[in-house]
């Protein structure tokens, strides 16, 4: 089906600090090829379809600097979106109007580098493209820092996140030892039904510094009791200063969120409740059980932004990811979703293939129960095995005036 | 009054990535001089060389490794405290117990690394000594992110702390701009009394990204409506994305602090009381107020041990104030704290002076007037130049299994 046309690829879902590294690779392998003419840049994802709201990122790509800054900076230098298609039977107009766009821009190849939700929009686009007969090469290219796609052995931006919260915590462990008493330090991490970027913590571990202590995660319910249970008996072992990882999405057995109805009981002068974290939560739980000095640290936002420190692995291998689905594209595949599929652990080995899109959007990935710890706090060394190669090697990053130099769309 | 001996280096008050560097100096200064004799380290400060808790530095750091990995560590390698000693008039058993202690080890040679609660600790040593007529140099070396110490044109410490926030604010300021549609960031900042760490996320704007794009802090009354109306206008002018850094400690003009209703009501050993929650509040105002996605995020202790992000300045800084604290004491000084007095910005050019610690310790140092806007909502060009030369230049850490390699007190 490989036919000559204008290409164009958007970004989509939260951000990762590795989303760019993939719009990068789609790029170069774009410009290379010469049946493919334009590379448009579609702002804010299928939003910026829809409202032809595109960049001539061949144009920009001619500039000698542009890739190499471009793959340094984190979140998505074409802006992303949280649209959801509608199914194709509730609303074909909407279809038709995106491909009305891509017949007037002559496009015969659509990239899209998303999460869950946006692997669904490569989906229901390829399969209008079937019905219709249209002639286009649709492939996902997958990205999020949460790594809960299915079929593939992890997520291009889950190694950097990952990076990043192991250092973070392991320098939260040292931060909060220095003093001489009993102290829990509770570190939220992001994940509503996967643990993955928890699990993270545990890489944290090496050469005596045993931070974080206790993992919690969203696969295993948690039970506030056991919790407790868990930090006196580090406290009964001599451990004073317990860190403990904890996934924003733990719940109850019964399937409600810790954080949920969680209130502080305070409210602010405007009367408003004042909302607390699972951290906060959990914070209180301890200074008021344990009576000793407690303290929540939510590691928010900074998780997956944090271009100053993220893994080469995860930079080389999104890269690697969006230059292998133009020439997925160029072979003339449709409707799929590349994925990383692994070799080996040690020496860590992984290659890339495609997979049919459909079965993998909507899906969510989990923690496989064999790499939690029975005791539900913590995981174990298979898991380890597998995250510790996604996190290997440190990128550069340029600073400029002290601080690093990103790219941003003008 | 240089006289053969034997010193006693301490740490103690809140962590930061370049107390370490400090330590690394005095060590190395002190090895190479024929005046000292031992290297005695405090386990946990002033509370260690109560409870005779030493470790031997000289020996540690015969090893090859030990003070290079030693200036990279970020938090107190030797423990740290809140202890603070009571007037000698009220407590003199306890300075007896000190000096018998110094008798014992024979102790010639006394540095505490610290920032104003530990300079009282030196403050109060010194005069002890200097009523008994005890032959010691006692020395302060200071460190704290927060800037605030008096008689020092800036801290050991501050320099890689806001080096950090400039990053992190500049990274968050990335990541909030990608969806189309107007959202507010709070970014919640160390500093009680003082904005210098608030005032550093100035550093995250060049090269066309605008964040943060209000700046608030301690010095200046904060005030609801204004708040709301200076976002306001930013929207008006078509920024969607605002990003609002705050010190934890803005307080109205009557006092209280914006948080002061969420914050748990407790007091730390100094009476200090414990702040959190002042972006929560904020981002629920926002959210009431203006209708708009609002989040607050706190940066909390990630932003004093992110030894993985320190500014080599900074570091060489601290460790060289260390240096210059062992040739003062040899030089026969006592009662006295090192500090940078900058020769001019541009060329940035500082020397390392001593000075009296009488006056010193106890006071703090806010922000001079003339470096806030007059709007109370930003800082000017003159903090800029000010602060810049302090975040210049990265260090290079050493990783291994993917993360910092850090020391750790066996």
């Amino acid at each position: 089906m490989s036919t000559k046309g204008n290409c164009i690829v958007g970004q989509s879902g939260g951000t990762t600090a590795a989303i760019n590294a993939s719009l990068c690779g789609v790029v170069q392998e774009a410009m290379q090829n010469k049946e493919i003419g334009k590379i448009y840049g579609a702002i804010n994802g299928i939003e910026g379809v829809l409202k032809e709201k595109f960049i001539d990122l061949g144009v920009l790509a001619d500039k000698v600097d542009f890739l190499p800054a471009l793959k340094n900076t984190p979140a998505s230098y074409l802006g992303s979106c949280r649209f959801k298609l509608p199914k194709i039977a509730e609303n074909r107009a909407i279809f038709e109007e995106i491909f009305k766009i891509f017949f007037a821009y002559q496009i015969k190849y659509f990239f899209y580098i998303g999460g869950n939700d946006s692997m669904d929009t490569v989906a229901k686009i390829s399969a209008y493209a079937k019905e219709i007969g249209y002639p286009i090469s649709i492939i996902g290219v997958p990205k999020t820092i949460d790594n809960d796609l299915l079929g593939t052995d992890h997520t291009p931006g889950y190694g950097s996140a990952a990076k990043y919260i192991a250092t973070t915590v392991r320098e939260i462990g040292i931060d909060c030892d220095v003093y001489d008493l009993n102290s829990v330090t509770i570190v939220e991490i992001m994940g509503r039904n996967a643990g993955w970027l928890t699990a993270a913590s545990a890489l944290a571990r090496a050469e005596g510094l045993l931070a974080p202590h206790l993992i919690y995660l969203p696969e295993t319910p948690f039970n506030d009791e056991q919790f407790i249970k868990d930090i006196k008996t580090l406290q009964n072992r001599g451990i004073r200063n317990v860190v403990v990882a904890v996934s924003e999405g733990v719940r109850y057995a019964d399937g409600t969120y810790v954080c949920e109805n969680a209130s502080s009981g305070m409210t602010d002068a405007f009367g408003h409740k004042c909302l607390s974290g699972t951290a906060k939560v959990l914070e209180n739980r301890v200074r008021s059980l344990l009576g000793c000095k407690a303290r929540g640290v939510e590691v928010n936002v900074i998780q997956r932004c944090a271009g100053h420190l993220t893994s080469l692995t995860d930079i080389s291998e999104s890269e690697q990811i969006g230059i292998q689905a133009v020439k997925e594209a160029i072979a003339g595949s449709t409707g799929k979703i590349m994925v990383f599929k692994r070799l080996c652990d040690k020496p860590y080995q992984v290659t890339i293939e495609s997979k049919d899109i459909e079965g993998i959007a909507n899906g969510e990935k989990i923690i496989p129960t064999e790499w939690i710890a029975k005791e539900g706090n913590d995981v174990t060394q298979a898991f380890v095995d597998y995250a510790m190669p996604l996190i290997m090697g440190e990128t550069t990053p340029q600073f400029k005036d002290g601080v690093p130099v990103y790219l941003k769309r003008s």
